[in-house]
């Protein structure tokens, strides 16, 4: 749970299907530390059973600008294809694992993961072929795996939905996208900046879902749907 | 690289390949701390060329006696087929992650742990199916895997081996087992157990080898090789 719209959104598909809701979150040294306070509010909202808040540095492996100093791209062109700077190297690979030890630990029959194949196209682990390879992995990993009985899913409800169509889906699920932070380079004050990859995707999304981004941009930022006038 | 013998001895097999070494230690909230002192010890005796330490509170998650405030068990049957209470739910998962990241960040080709299926029949992430499966999913996962280039191979040198075979490829290469630790439950000024799982192995280990165990154990227990008399 990142705080973001998409692991709330994907949370409340879980809870929209009848789960108890145990949601984890990793606290892995990013620069948007205040997704944090996001994250408790949606868990709050959802009325999660347990929040599980994991700290791990991963400043210490590096190569990537949400764990480094290092510069995040404003207004990227979100149809290359390159893989961009803010790629955490295998990031879904060590919070699917951290999940994975605790679902052991709980006795979960599913992970739920809000990856999106189709907006985040440049990062490897956000495809089903990966989400596969995982679930295959992890019943091999696991006490309940070995002993063949309990087998744990890895659930993507996201995995092919447009931002528009996650969007449309959690707002029919009733979610508050106002809790959510979703910004890659808050200011000071946690504005979203409205530049990021993130920040782009998201107001996207939400134009195109004919309705307002709740969330609170920087105010250049043009966060109204598509074909109405700009603040 | 645990500060054991099994990490230790598949750092020297790898070193003796013609590879350069990063290791990587992880303190994961375990109650034998005292290992990172032995893995910086056994990094700096292998000359590798970089050693990180990265911290994860896995006390959070739970379900181990490793992690837990839990007894560990003593002079358990090595041979019992159960799970011991020692597993940690998905550690060698959430370690190959930590060290996945890093190999793609540094570039590395291969990702050597030192796992034994034979020791830790228990233990559902020591056998090859778990590690096939890990590879596979690690190569889905990653930028280099990805671009179809690079692919990172998880190397178990270790796996089909006993202990005693272990410990005399160990010594062929030279490594100092003096400098390692494996005790689960060490006393207050760092002597091993000599009664839990990891000390029993590792002491019949040296003995089926015919040698003594150059670690430090508490007085009453006898690390002498079979057929000797006991100091």
């Amino acid at each position: 749970m990142s705080g973001g719209l998409d692991s709330y959104t994907a949370a409340a598909i879980a809870k929209n299907g009848g789960f108890e809701l145990y949601a984890l979150s990793v606290l892995y040294g990013q620069r948007h530390a205040r997704e944090i306070d996001a994250a408790r509010a949606v868990a709050a909202a959802l009325g999660v059973a347990r929040h599980l808040e994991l700290p791990v540095d991963l400043r210490g492996i590096g190569g990537s600008s949400l764990t480094a100093d290092r510069y995040v791209p404003r207004d990227r062109d979100l149809d290359a294809k390159e893989i961009p700077s803010t790629y955490v190297p295998a990031r879904n690979t060590i919070f699917l694992s951290f999940a994975l030890a605790w679902a052991e630990v709980i006795g979960a029959c599913a992970i739920f993961i809000g990856v999106n194949a189709l907006d985040y196209s440049g990062y490897p682990d956000c495809r089903s072929e990966y989400i596969h390879a995982y679930e295959r992995m992890a019943n091999l990993a696991t006490r309940s795996g070995a002993e063949e009985h309990a087998r744990i899913e890895i659930r993507t409800p996201l995995i092919d939905l447009s931002k528009r169509q996650i969007i449309e889906l959690g707002q029919r699920l009733g979610v508050d996208y106002a809790l959510t932070t979703s910004c890659y380079d808050p200011s000071p004050d946690g504005a979203a900046c409205g530049h990021c990859d993130a920040c782009q995707l998201r107001l996207r999304g939400f134009r195109e879902a004919g309705t307002s981004d709740p969330g609170r941009y920087a105010p250049e930022v043009d966060d109204e749907p598509v074909g109405e006038p700009a603040r």
